[in-house]
């Protein structure tokens, strides 16, 4: 039967000034699915390896957003999923929209694109759902469309794709404890002060600007987070310690990704990404905490096909 | 003794999504000022014509911009100051801003430029401070520069010059009631939900975008504010109806205007705004209060020299 192998990246959300808004697509860090036509109808998840999660079609991301998928375009076709998951669940770098996004854009593949990118990303978000407690894009709309993505809003979903600046690179760790997203989510207040939230949207602004015309400088400038980092950050036992290390490393900003524990870096140039890659794994492995540290480009393109 | 006549450009601040951090540049409506090198040292505001106000320097925003600048600058050389207002004071398309960067432009041109536009938006601040009670650029940002202008922040003071549509027009409403920019602060509450924050910074995010992209369409879908636009327009009589005689005229987008009581709106094309602006002053004369109505092309490069 015709079948499709993808490689579904690593994201990373938030980004410092763009809280709930941003997002970044990872190019060295992602899962592998392979996703085949079926005789038999409806989505089977038939194998995963590399994390213990639920064969169960209604249990599964990829499975959510699968059916969410075939309900829209009400097909007979059947899907059968293998997913090998490479990047660990509640790392902060999307694990779960990896899978959501793969299982969307292999299906809509494997049935002749009758959706665009953007179109997915509404079915990638039911599978999100059931990870997070909650539709969100922000880790779905970078994996699906690649580069930077911005959620404008929600009612309707709008998802705009923003540039990449040619010498931008990322740097993330992953210190190897547990977090609850639910619980990253509890820890901030419903209402935060205006001067904070300008601040922010000042901040926001700023990096948009900086990513269109290429200033690094003005990227530095902007990333900066007043309102959510200082009351997440804690839970990361090293935190303020990465993003000293990062900075004085040459590290255009660091922040928590996605509701962490991974913490990102961005970087002009490769040789700066890995020299802050180095420093802060060199660093951190005093604390006796397992971790892991990547270097990435942007991915401009999101999920890709490895061969069909 | 030589001397210079410049435009003193009106300006619209916040645009909806970019509350205390966007502002633009008019480029229809605007002061007169004739500033002229004297022989005895100092400031001397000479002449004020359309406007009862102050000719003490200390009391007057032009003066104590002036001031501001030649401290700076270290200079012994003196400069007569005349001001022909034409900007409504109070009218929130910030007349006091346009007499402080006037000021400065004018000095700074009389000296041979020793600072660039962006430098003098801080001597015009203090000038803003009499007014306001607080340094603040949002008004003299677009005033110097012209376009649009973001402030990303103050500590220290960061504006960036974004780029303007070509097609992008502004219509402003003036309804003649007075309302005092303390009063309007003061209705702001300290502290607001972070989800209509996020919506904001979205927004902001999105209509940024917009400029760079020229996607009037993004414009229009980011030109919404639920943070001030809610607790500020009950003050201003008519409000819902004027925006919503504009939008349905085809305008991208309206708000309040600075902090009131003007309301922009944009439009894509001359004949829009045209049209906006007929069917709001059309409208508007119903309920009695004197307004009056511009609409102008954005001023791409802020005060200019008239002649010299």
């Amino acid at each position: 039967m015709e079948s499709i192998r993808l490689f579904c990246p690593a994201t990373v959300a938030n980004i410092s000034c763009g809280f709930d808004v941003l997002g970044l697509c990872l190019d060295t860090i992602g899962d592998e699915m392979t996703i085949t036509k079926t005789a038999q109808k409806g989505i089977q998840i038939t194998r995963i390896t590399g994390a213990d999660l639920p064969l169960d079609v209604t249990q599964n991301v990829a499975g959510i957003a699968a059916q969410a998928f075939l309900e829209q375009l009400g097909t007979d076709q059947g899907f059968a999923i293998e997913i090998h998951k490479k990047i660990k669940a509640g790392s902060g770098i999307g694990s779960s929209a990896a899978s959501a996004a793969g299982a969307v854009f292999g299906l809509n593949a494997l049935c002749g694109n009758p959706f665009t990118n953007k179109e997915l990303i509404s079915f990638a978000m039911k599978g999100e759902a059931l990870a997070s407690g909650c539709e969100h894009a922000d880790n779905v709309a970078p994996a699906l469309l690649g580069g930077f993505t911005l959620i404008r809003g929600y009612e309707p979903l709008d998802v705009i794709a923003l540039p990449v600046p040619s010498e931008l690179y990322v740097t993330v760790i992953h210190p190897q404890i547990a977090l609850k997203t639910a619980e990253m989510r509890a820890v901030l207040a419903p209402e935060i002060p205006l001067k904070n939230a300008i601040a922010q949207w000042g901040n926001l602004g700023g990096f948009i600007a900086g990513l269109y015309t290429e200033d690094y400088n003005l990227m530095q400038r902007s990333l900066s987070d007043k309102i959510v980092e200082p009351v997440r950050s804690p839970f990361i036992p090293g935190f303020d310690k990465i993003k000293e290390t990062a900075l004085q490393n040459g590290a255009l900003g660091a922040g928590i990704s996605g509701s962490g524990p991974s913490i990102f870096t961005l970087n002009k140039g490769i040789k700066t990404a890995k020299k802050v890659a180095f420093a802060i794994a060199e660093n951190y492995t005093e604390t006796g905490i397992p971790f892991e540290v990547y270097t990435s480009p942007i991915n401009k393109s999101g999920v890709r096909i490895i061969n069909r």
